[in-house]
């Protein structure tokens, strides 16, 4: 076994402190990183405090984590993607059944037995507790590790593995591209990685915020347009104009108002959870044949194509780099989206 | 001028009675259709009891239909898709723009000048009332009518121009096919025009219904399974079996239970305006990918080719033949879903 150092919360209101655990020894498949950076997700707060636990009940000692980039320190013997010192990354699961349907065509985070995640889950063996990012190791089959080909900033690259391919992975099955309107609703960490992903898609941006105190950013984020919308009169002028919107906001808020702004036969993609059911006026879908369609992360294939596609366009995530120990403050701080627009935890320290 | 009989109603609670008014002379591009057969839609009880007020406020004298068959008695000097004799259709618009783009892409049910659709509308002008098929004669512009191939039952031809459309229209469009698992919610008017297309289609076709009673009717309408919602125990062992659901339904129910029945990247499509509005749980989205999609009714061209489909595989709607002086109990018995499967006026008589 392979002793682990990470920083785990022991209850749903208990803080973060050094946690030492193992990991498998490293098989024929596997590869062992050593992690370099994890981003903090969204995701990670809500397991840190139960706060899914209808869902998805947290356990605890929880080591959270999964958006984890590092390097390649030993690979077994029958490890073909991946030679010592390589840069690797591991996302939203570790594991899946890999025989059904959805691991077959590369879905799988839609395995029909529940993949592995990468933390507060259990391995295939649903006995053994999955232990993720904020840590200094990770033994993975490589199978669910993808190759980060991207040099320089790896902890930009950190948030690509959840952030990254949960907005790219709609922005592709939806087709955007050269000529397109496309909308991004809500600027935070998510939202910043659809705008320069759909940019460099070729798509002309437009970002809906409530905060006028963005407006800045989002040029700099390479945005073409910027539309608050605590107005609505900001809206009308916009009507049937956009092909396609990702909604990136999680809080409750009205969805109606941006059916109104698809062209015929446009498509709206959530990709947060709010914690009230959304009210739809089922007009607003009908009048125009619009769709609104709900995406979750994407597959290994899908995953690796995402990191190519940004290392090819240079895109990272724009990150404040912060020590283990500050992890309490940081959560907070997201809480408050008091962050532009990830924090990735440096686990080299 | 052309004079006309028809059947009006005068305002939102009054009966209906003949009513005479005239349609304007044959132009160049018109022909002029002798009715013989007017089917009875929902909508058509909704605007003559100004049900839609907010939306689109019924004028009177109110003459519905728009499910209509007839045959070809006049044509236009300019006139190439039909001659005298030949039967003709019209749905539920008669004119639109013709410039803007969903007019330029046969997607005229959207124009952005709005349609002018067959009854309780206006023409292009916004002046001139429509008055729709519950009448002996319409004028209406060759490229607003649709060729009728089909032989021998023309009164089951009729609701076709609108619960057929609207039911072929998403099952064509998300691409419905042999190896398929279809599911249609709600065995009415439209229900089982979904059954007999999807089944057209080579799909595997399942009714869910509120209505034990209707088993039979779904075997003899060639469904393949048959599920009554009513028991939570019965969608159980259905979830993530289907490719496609169609809910033709528009009372206020629960769209939720049917995401879980949808597979990985599966898609529901709604052709109903409940009167409140639904309530979603993202989540059910979002996990597997899916879709919901709305859809309203179609444009010229996929409404001509919805027509030589069914012609090619001999369906036609179930259909009760009234006389016009029955209107009033065919209202009454379509709002108890005492019909199998849609009303339809012989205005021969």
């Amino acid at each position: 076994m392979i002793s682990t150092k990470g920083y785990a919360t022991h209850d749903a209101n208990a803080k973060f402190g050094p946690f030492e655990f193992e990991r498998r020894d490293v098989g024929p498949n596997d590869i062992l990183i050593d992690i370099e950076y994890c981003g903090i997700c969204h995701s990670d707060i809500h397991a840190a405090k139960n706060e899914w636990e209808a869902m998805m009940p947290s356990t605890y000692p929880l080591v959270p984590g999964h958006e984890i980039v590092g390097r390649v320190s030993q690979v077994g013997d029958a490890v073909t993607k991946f030679k010592v010192g390589d840069v690797a990354g591991i996302g939203c699961f570790v594991d899946s059944c890999r025989e059904c349907s959805p691991c077959e065509n590369g879905t799988e985070q839609f395995c029909q037995k529940m993949a592995a995640f990468t933390y507060a889950g259990t391995y295939m063996d649903r006995v053994t507790p999955t232990y993720g990012g904020y840590s200094d190791k990770y033994v993975i089959d490589e199978r669910y590790a993808h190759n980060v080909r991207a040099t320089g900033d790896l902890a930009g690259v950190a948030p690509l593995l959840c952030a990254g391919i949960t907005t790219y992975s709609p922005l592709k099955r939806f087709k955007v591209g050269p000529g397109q309107k496309v909308g991004v609703v809500g600027l935070g960490g998510l939202g910043h990685m659809a705008v320069k992903i759909a940019k460099a898609m070729g798509a002309e941006v437009t970002i809906f915020s409530t905060s006028p105190s963005k407006e800045s950013d989002a040029e700099a984020l390479g945005a073409d347009h910027f539309v608050v919308t605590r107005d609505p009169a900001n809206l009308a002028p916009l009507a049937g104009t956009f092909n396609f919107i990702l909604d990136t906001v999680s809080a409750d808020h009205d969805l109606n108002q941006y059916f109104g702004l698809l062209g015929v036969g446009g498509t709206m993609a959530v990709v947060g959870v709010p914690p009230n059911p959304t009210q739809i006026h089922q007009f607003g879908l009908i009048f125009g044949n619009k769709t609104l369609a709900g995406s979750l992360i994407g597959g290994i294939p899908e995953t690796q194509e995402m990191l190519d596609f940004c290392a090819e366009h240079n895109i990272t995530a724009d990150v404040e780099v912060i020590t283990p120990d500050r992890i309490e403050e940081a959560y907070d701080r997201t809480l408050r989206s008091d962050v532009r627009y990830r924090f990735v935890i440096d686990m080299t320290n």
